[in-house]
């Protein structure tokens, strides 16, 4: 039996901690007064990873007093591995010397990263048919591509804020009875998804294989990608969403490392058909992973990761086929993760069909998300007497500004 | 009648010439074993900005020293408008001093700006309606709420070079007879736009007026948004085109300014409805700018951007419907620019209707792009005595890696 690994911080060893030594997540942080600079979560506290290592604890080439973590992620994946052993060593139990700690209760979390650019997939089969029934009908559900490719559009990576942040519910035109409108959204809705954090460039006109995407990401955060289901039904075809997904996209503040999520590797959807060598698999690329949401502090639904059909490496892989380039700061969403049950929908869309059949949230009738409600995501991988864990994704809708 | 400003620079003098002292466009430049720098462009010659502001001649705050405008057009509108007119004092004929210029041969022109989101439009009715046809039947061509809002999608900024970088044709995910099939791209196409440069930042949560869009617009390039179109017809339903335009973005290096457009302001395309009120326009957006583009030194097409629905300001100002926020150095294609003749297309997919009407090119048929072939466009507005030219944006095709 292996002996499970503890901190010498007290919290961090608790077994429903999400932030214990076998996690240490990156993440950018400040205190009062201070300077945004970058952190890693252990149990109920911060270790200042710029402190660190002004006092030559550590050495990342001077990348965490950024306030980002494009510079550390820059250095490349033998730098990400060496200081993670560092860390460990730094921060197991027994280990001695003082360390730079901040309670994570006295600290502001910032967005860990300066988004280069976002892009949003759409890889849970359930998903993609049931959001493409209530768009276009069951006989037109599931595009004929979609398991052949992973589809995906570009986002707005401005839009992307860190959890906490407020999101203003947008106005946009709306199909109207006597043509379009122009209106707040009646149809905001969340998307549960996972985010991969790319953290090595690639080269105009080179593709990437999917066993070297693999290698360029470096870790994963949660990824609400709120949506105006209105404005997205009139705008959508042929280019695709716009305004309707350009409203917010809130990320967890943690990114859980590749490294961390390593022991929870496992399988993803059965395949239908065979893919194309390009998007081939050289090994399994999912994980083990709980995902879910709550609103208002009531769970509405829980699913895992490993129902999705594509993977992030594949949808990394095939985000390079035209030799299209990849940057340090890319944010590939994975798509909405949903299963085939109603609990296990990532989208009050597929929860309540469209609107048709409201859900119950704290005794109140909810179909899609009303001022003032709070949507919060988690996510978390259980080991034997540890959980990795991601934190909260949390945001509240305020009112439209006609 | 007014006399016409001369430059002190001859060559800035002769009819035909794309810079003359009216147009002062910015890019950004190198020459033997020189840093990247800012510089305005004058008949045949460079006047070095970083080296002007060293020197004393002009003060933007250092930022002509910076590798891309971004920091420049930060500044904001007040100093673009005073360096204009101090450029012009330093430029026009009987000015004295010497000037630090380069000329225009012994520099390499590289990006002009960092590019920080790239969206593109589809606002020519012509070419909506052509292409629709082609991917969707006549009847499905123009999608209900086109002539309601300018209809655009998120681009791939990592994606976006310099004129004369040569483009790798893609290969691609195509529709083969049983199932997709990995192949280079055959309908390989270019798309004539010209190229919105927005200098300053919106605020999240917070529209934009088409007034106030207006007034966050730098500039303008031309833009080739090279296209695969087999790539695209498979994997564009439902979320947009995505790989099909992600092999490369060609843009001119030299950014002509709005206030050198000014003069020849005028309407666009006449509306069928009225717009929503958001969209309104308190004056005519477009420019009366002749464009058109050449294949291996032949004149294929040419028309007028005022052929366009929707104006650039129109379409940042609902870029900003939802509350997206916008940034310095944001990029809006604003879609294919064809007029009614097949003479005056900007696209091989409309000019030989989905290829089965090839054209001659120095006496070869084509249907859509080879490798080798040399795609320019051009673009200029005619004054009296003077044009306002763009330079050339011209890319060459490279054989695919399988």
């Amino acid at each position: 039996m292996v002996a499970i690994a503890r901190s010498r911080i007290a919290a961090a060893n608790r077994v429903d901690c999400d932030f214990p030594i076998q996690n240490l997540p990156y993440g950018v942080f400040s205190t009062a007064g201070g300077a945004l600079r970058c952190g890693v979560a252990i149990g109920d506290m911060i270790l200042d990873l710029a402190a660190c290592e002004a006092q030559g604890l550590i050495d990342a080439a001077g990348t965490f007093s950024q306030p980002q973590l494009n510079e550390f992620m820059a250095l490349g994946r033998p730098v990400w591995d060496r200081i993670r052993a560092r860390l460990t060593g730094l921060l197991v139990e027994g280990a001695e010397g003082e360390l730079p700690l901040v309670a994570m209760a006295d600290a502001t979390l910032h967005l860990p990263i300066r988004v280069t650019e976002f892009t949003d997939f759409y890889a849970s089969k359930h998903h993609a048919f049931n959001v493409g029934a209530l768009f276009r009908g069951p006989e037109n559900a599931l595009p004929a591509q979609w398991t052949h490719m992973p589809i995906g559009y570009n986002g707005r990576a401005s839009s992307v804020v860190v959890s906490g942040t407020p999101i203003r519910r947008p106005m946009g035109q709306v199909r109207g009875e006597n043509g379009p409108e122009w209106s707040a959204c009646h149809r905001l809705d969340l998307e549960l998804e996972l985010g991969a954090v790319i953290g090595a460039d690639s080269v105009m006109g080179q593709r990437v294989s999917v066993e070297e995407a693999e290698a360029m990401i470096f870790g994963y955060v949660l990824l609400n990608d709120w949506s105006a289901r209105d404005v997205q039904a009139w705008e959508y075809q042929p280019l695709g969403p716009f305004q309707s997904k350009a409203l917010g996209t809130t990320i967890s503040p943690w990114i859980v490392t590749q490294a961390a999520l390593e022991p929870f590797r496992t399988s993803g959807a059965k395949r239908v058909n065979a893919l194309l060598p390009y998007l081939a698999e050289t090994r399994a690329g999912f994980y083990d992973l709980t995902v879910g949401w709550a609103m208002n502090g009531q769970q509405m639904a829980r699913t895992n990761y490993n129902v999705m059909y594509y993977s992030s490496a594949q949808q990394l892989a095939h985000h390079t086929a035209s030799g299209c380039p990849m940057r340090v700061g890319d944010l590939l969403g994975s798509g909405t993760i949903s299963g085939p049950y109603i609990s296990q929908t990532g989208a009050l869309l597929e929860m309540t069909q469209g609107g048709r059949n409201p859900v119950l949230v704290n005794g109140e009738e909810r179909t899609f998300i009303q001022d003032g409600d709070e949507v919060s995501l988690f996510a978390h991988a259980q080991g034997q007497g540890y959980r990795i864990g991601f934190g909260p994704c949390t945001g509240t809708i305020l009112p439209a500004r006609p």
